[in-house]
């Protein structure tokens, strides 16, 4: 397996998940409630919509910053990487399941906080295990003392730390995980993208 | 992020959401109606359909003239790229809604046809924004003085100007506003696709 | 537009038709009714499910075959290649009617039938159409005299006579349709491959 | 036809195929029944999900790992690519099918468990039937005397052997169909990645 199929492939995977996320924008036909106020009950569809559309966004950015520095794959990348696609097509269903029940309150709006949350994590998880692997094998075209290692793994790593607890603060008030997301997705695109150095070569 | 990567990611969700327009046509089965009854009923879903795929169609080329000409991609591009995508997804939502309820008049086509006008028209501001970003950072491969680059810009975003009074005229009767987008698509494929020079190298 | 760049989309479009063609293949989940009922009532789904799979297929290995014999491609065969994908994205479509509505019989698998005919052959106009515009504006790289140049397209045009046969079949009786599609894809894959001269560099 | 060219449609029809498995996983919003229940009623389908995921994952990565080592396809190697493609594509529904009847016990769960069975052995026939037909006409790139490539070729299809093999242990009982697969996915991410040589070039 060479670097270039993996990351076609891995493309193409996220390419359709994040396409398949519009498939739960749907107005349900309902007769004698109109339109208006339909659109209007399905805000989490739309909001959440538009968050798990850019952190895809983001995943597919940051896939393509790590992968550039690798030189090769091996077999346990390669199932580190299945995972994470495992989680990142699992995103139109937590997204859907969020919009469906975020409303509703109580232990069922909590579960779906979590099942958000989870799927969030380990999509994180995921690419820590990448980066390390990578690293460990020698295969990180960037050269770094074990300290300075540790240091970017962690740095890395963040969403580890910041979903469980974006997901936590979501199980007191849904709405808000959603909120929460936003600042995040401003770091990713803003000075969270210089994390791995100056790798993705922007302007 | 390479020009190549992001072109590639955006041909693919292209690809996908042009592909899923089509699931939106969909025969329900309902016992008692003849299969006659039912295609004729839904002639707003295929007519839509049409004018959709072209809509994503014209997107695609234009996506690959605007690219031709940028030199390389910043961080703010991407994000106006992710969100051109945004919208380009969300057209199959966008033209199923308008299939549904532009023949039931009243409050609900209004809103319809609003909806299909919203993402329409944040799709062509995406563009004016891309654009706008590759001249002003020196990204953009021809170099313009400052009147020409205007002449230009507004040339480019005509969409922004045109789609709203579609959208306008489609408030007062919701099947022209399908009508009006033909002659504009079939701008699009002839006049229109010089407006970026010679970049589309066609014939 | 570059010629790669229109194949790239193209063979994604039908990469994505051809895996949606098995969200058709659907159990209900009716209760009572045991699940060995519920596959055999749906025979003409499956058998549906791969003609129209292999239908794609051929038409992927055609796209391929016609696209190395163009020097370059101009707007028109754009469009046409456009219209192309319109017909292959509609594909799932009228298989899915066809499926569901050939074994009730009268009007309603007539109907169905029609549909799934005039989207094969408008498929088949749609290749006509490249090929004779590639030859036309001279971007074919076989230069043939006028004779052998019409012998050819009415060779690689086979379908646009064969379709409208097939489905007129199909309204005396539904299900033959289907079987009378087996010969045409056996021909297809194999002396069919040839029509083109040797330009699919098989084996 | 050129190698690069079927790769590149496979591969995105796999991609496709892999990301559509997710659609499955959906909760019904049935009123009055916690969204707790509802998930924890799922588990065949996340499971199933699990599993088929990883499934499609090696036969992405066995594709490569195949192709990397012909020199050329003929004709036949195509339709038997199709073939195998038709399988992938399947994966969803036996998927689907499966996790909703898995539970239910009695000939629902044997039916469901056989699809399942079904779909997997023809994915790996065809892998045999590939594999075979290139080191027939020669186009496989290790040349090895009768006895050995023999002995590869039964290597190789060891798949045709255990599904059959897992999908009777299925019939007795339908969740320890899913458990069987465990062992499997492991070979194949370990040991079993050496078979075809060192053709992956990991690590």
């Amino acid at each position: 397996m060479n670097k270039t199929r993996l990351e076609n492939f891995s493309d193409s995977v996220m390419a359709v998940a994040i396409t398949l996320l519009a498939l739960d924008l749907k107005v349900d036909r309902i007769d004698g409630v109109p339109l208006q106020t339909q659109l209007w009950q399905q805000w989490p569809s739309f909001a959440a919509y538009v968050i798990s559309f850019f952190i895809i966004g983001h995943v597919w950015i940051s896939h393509h910053a790590l992968f550039r520095r690798a030189t090769g794959v091996d077999r346990v990348v390669l199932v580190y990487n299945l995972l994470l696609l495992l989680f990142v097509t699992a995103i139109p269903f937590s997204t859907a399941t969020y919009a469906d029940y975020a409303q509703r309150g109580g232990a069922d709006a909590r579960i779906a906080v979590i099942a958000y949350g989870v799927v969030m994590t380990g999509m994180s998880i995921s690419f820590t295990l990448i980066l390390r692997q990578l690293m460990r094998v020698g295969l990180f075209s960037i050269q770094l003392p074990p300290d300075e290692r540790r240091k970017l793994l962690s740095k890395y790593s963040i969403g580890v730390l910041v979903y469980p607890i974006i997901t936590l603060a979501g199980l007191i008030d849904a709405p808000i995980m959603l909120l929460l997301y936003v600042p995040v997705i401003a770091y990713y695109f803003g000075p969270g993208a210089r994390v791995l150095g100056d790798e993705m070569e922007l302007g």
